[in-house]
């Protein structure tokens, strides 16, 4: 069990892009071997998070012909796939094979290129997230999922429709600090958000993230040579990952979400820390609501609190735990096999101290939950800046 | 570095499936959970090997499917992709998993499910594992590279079109002692491979694979508890894996298969063996010719005379070493996804001396060679009875 470490970061602005899946994961993998100041030749393996090539682009054998673009040949190149949630699942397949002992050295970047992809066959894709025969072929979306939970939610924990539209002011905010966020100069208002269209009562279309396009990439290598390439190289010091019942209507309550649970309390039992020790985190706001109840499930507000705290300020830039930093799914934008990888990005470069006008203060550990699915798989993972 | 063994396998048959993927992925992961003594709660991951589930089947995200179905909740899943190596990289993720300290017992499973696939559909998926710009722009299908492959083969090494029809005549009569086999019942002649369709001058139809629904699994743990689990277990030795150009004419010689060479050099070195170490292999036979020029990279024979060798009877069931007792992808069939699989599950099986009429003699080490793209993503692992 070595310890791993990340020292290079990269990541192409979340815009529409006119470049292909392949050629967006070369820049941004460009960008983080840069960074990394590593050589080609030393890399171990390539892992690459996307979820759907085939069907959104027609491509398959990415993670080959990434090795292939770039220059990392013969390195290992597998593509990794778990949903939206495949850039979690990329860095905890890299994380292992560098713990291992086998790799010191290896890629991961995660791309996706969804803004040309007709509506229908995307949106029947990401229904087939659901399970099959009780939900798919009865007609559930995943945005119909998140309406029933959202109201669900709402009922449940007295939560307000504007503590839901604070989660999306909030990180439109946010998102006019970064320079690669999808949504840059487009701040909204409680109002706005309350006025938008109803896409699944009570979920609004300013609830939901957009369709984008975009790749990051991380280095990671063995823990004990980070400081051969880096000044400022942050620790991956947890990695927890957790599956659960397809079906919403399996679960003990559909509004628990026990792999989140599952996953965070993983991750901080192998770090030995908890979430009281972090200072940032960026969570999977696929929906607003999803922002609220993973923060309850990582165990950063009681049930039904994260809501109120929101509407507080307290997960703001200038609060008491920043989350989303850099806009999250709703306003950074979501490619769906890369977000993964760009919450890691967005720590690490919060953990150097290099976010500019979104840095968080003295943010010198930071979680990353990515989900994947309605809830039924989820990876978590946390960092620690290792420099003074 | 823990050390890795295989202590369950389980392979649903090749014939076409009403069952869907998930279905047929449960039933193989099952009867390799069976096999292996263990208890569902046990289980750390799955790693699921499939090639095209997207575009094959209107689904995503069944890694987290397949926990669901067969109880492994709340393991972690995730799906890895690598084109026809899609199984050789689950393999080897899970040997990296194990590995590396953090999960004790896993599960790989591969499935595919081709046959419904509208042809069309499925040949311009396959076509584009070729190079996006100067192959599948062109036309270049699988099937045509691979003919001009052939050609290349048989003037530059004067191979046969003998030599070359008893590749297939072998894996068809091998398969006719597999009762798990696609093309059981279906032995074929010299005379009968030379006289079908012409496919791709000279590449014909009884050089080539078929298309085949099917899933196979392995239990793997670490090696030190192997025993409490397995009075037979099957030690992972040696795992390579190696990429390559993806466009065959950016490599130095068209000919020279170097992610085989490479993979299959790493997984010797790793296990301390030498190609005379082995009695059995299972070899990646989607054409005719491939199946002879792997052997060459892989240091079993010199370039150009595994064609001569495979006529003369010595990869046959009797011979000196045994080349696909399984009927290879030609006979045993080819769900691409889950061919690596199923190659480990049946060196396992000969390993376990549990193999009845296609058994070979005293096999006490074997090879799996699965092969990706083409030629640009090979994986190669190495497996060793560890019991008297």
């Amino acid at each position: 069990m070595r310890e791993v470490a990340i020292i290079g970061q990269g990541m192409t602005d979340f815009k529409n892009k006119e470049n292909g899946l392949v050629e967006m994961a070369s820049e941004a993998s460009l960008e983080a071997i840069r960074d990394s100041n590593t050589e080609l030749e030393d890399f171990d393996a390539i892992y690459f998070a996307n979820m759907a090539s085939g069907v959104f682009n027609g491509q398959t054998g990415v993670a080959s012909a990434l090795a292939d673009r770039i220059s990392l040949l013969p390195a290992d190149a597998h593509r990794i796939e778990n949903g939206p949630a495949s850039g979690g699942s990329a860095i905890r397949s890299a994380f292992m094979g560098v713990a291992s002992g086998y790799q010191d050295l290896v890629l991961v970047t995660g791309s996706e290129k969804m803004t040309e992809v007709p509506r229908d066959t995307m949106a029947d894709l990401l229904a087939s997230l659901n399970h099959p025969e009780v939900e798919y072929k009865q007609g559930i979306s995943i945005p119909g999922m998140a309406g029933m939970f959202t109201r669900l939610y709402m009922d449940q924990h007295g939560v307000t429709e504007e503590e839901l539209a604070a989660v999306a002011v909030k990180n439109h905010s946010n998102a006019e600090k970064n320079p690669k966020a999808q949504y840059r100069g487009k701040s909204i208002t409680v109002q706005e958000v309350k006025d938008s269209p109803m896409i699944s009562d009570p979920l609004r279309l300013f609830h939901t993230c957009p369709v984008t396009d975009g790749a990051a990439s991380l280095v990671l290598c063995r823990a004990d040579a980070a400081k051969e390439y880096s000044d400022e190289p942050v620790d991956l010091v947890g990695s927890g990952q957790a599956t659960d019942a397809q079906s919403l209507e399996e679960r003990e309550d559909p509004l628990r979400l026990k792999s989140v649970e599952i996953a965070a309390d993983e991750a901080f039992q192998m770090a030995n820390l908890d979430p009281s020790d972090i200072e940032v985190v960026e969570i999977h706001d696929a929906f607003a609501v999803l922002e609220l109840a993973e923060l309850e499930a990582a165990g950063f507000f009681e049930p039904g609190e994260a809501g109120e705290a929101t509407l507080d300020g307290k997960t703001s830039l200038g609060g008491e735990l920043p989350v989303n930093p850099s806009g999250g799914l709703k306003a950074r934008g979501h490619p769906v096999g890369a977000t993964g990888v760009a919450q890691a990005v967005e720590v690490v470069n919060q953990l150097r101290n290099d976010s500019g006008e979104r840095q968080v203060k003295n943010a010198e550990r930071g979680l990353c939950c990515n989900f994947g699915g309605f809830g039924n798989n989820t990876v978590v993972h946390l960092l620690e800046a290792n420099y003074e």
